[in-house]
């Protein structure tokens, strides 16, 4: 089987999500090693907590919530990548989940830099990435056109491309954040980049 | 500071835990990698739910549920370790629990060989291990005196001891299975293996 047969890998992500975050920074590099292309799919984790009854990794245990803190920061250590806990978390995403889909449709390359340079703003320079205005000077630090994107976001075919994306999500079976396919085999969290990695170099095993 | 300077490692766990089980395989070898003891400690997992508000893993979340069973079968392979998933489960542990304190009183290299048992019992044989003829049975395998034991677990000083473990474990945060402790830093999952390796090395990072 030559590169260009191979599927691509499914990554289904909330931007507000910490190991999705983790995710982002290792799944193309880690992808492209085994000749693989990957899909990006920002989705809202609300959304898809209701559709599925599943909660967040805490949800109200204390004794979990602060360990989770913990766990965020010292799993970025682990795999070198920047972090620095943002001063307002959870919070909503669908401002830069649209523009997301939106850029897109036109190159996926600028929309695969905004999605880095979103969670990039969050995780690392403490944005409140849910601000449709933060989300359009990201954007407009890419070069992006401010006016074009602003009004994009505003169009039913935008909204209703991230409502599909939530609905396809929640067909492949996704129940949180990240979530990745690989040939139909699923794996969530960040901690599973070994097994992803042990997947490619086998085949399954 | 020499290896019998180093503090040992807590292990926190339930004889009904997969994830338990994988880290069971793992963290005593981990350890004396670096010149570290194990303290084992089996817990009921029934009363650290209910005492800190945490829950099972999918808790009914039927895609989460699916895809958890699938990763338990996966995680085992992808660490080498047997794994056939039992037709119980989960399953109530107290009496593999009490016979393991009691155990560990008299002899603690016998009660890890009883504990190892009654865990690869459980995730390879299919015993039902939360019978407590079952987990004479697997005593008198280790050549451990089926009727002293099946005395020990009626009496009170057994059954408090398991009571104030869970108590300890609750004040040391744990809140799920298996929950590791180095030097006061709380490691949570099987899939916390390569944090764990990292931080012995490194003494934190």
């Amino acid at each position: 089987m030559t590169d260009s047969d191979k599927s691509p890998i499914d990554f289904w992500f909330d931007f507000s999500s910490p190991y999705g975050y983790l995710m982002s920074e290792q799944i193309d590099a880690l992808a492209a090693k085994y000749g693989r292309k990957v899909r990006w799919h920002p989705v809202l984790l609300g959304v898809i907590f209701q559709a599925t009854g599943s909660r967040p990794p805490a949800d109200g245990v204390s004794a979990k919530g602060k360990y989770m803190f913990t766990d965020f920061h010292r799993s970025a250590r682990h795999l070198g990548i920047p972090y620095n806990p943002p001063s307002r978390f959870p919070l909503p995403t669908q401002n830069a989940a649209r523009a997301y889909y939106w850029l897109h449709s036109q190159d996926c390359g600028l929309a695969r830099r905004f999605a880095h340079a979103v969670y990039r703003g969050f995780f690392v320079d403490d944005l409140d990435i849910s601000s449709p205005d933060t989300v359009l000077d990201i954007a407009a630090g890419l070069e992006i056109d401010r006016a074009s994107l602003a009004a994009a976001l505003q169009t039913p075919e935008v909204k209703a491309r991230l409502k599909d994306e939530c609905e396809r999500a929640l067909a492949a079976g996704v129940f949180g954040s990240p979530h990745v396919v690989i040939d139909g085999e699923a794996f969530f969290g960040a901690d599973r980049l070994g097994q992803i990695e042990h997947w490619l170099q086998t085949g399954g095993f």
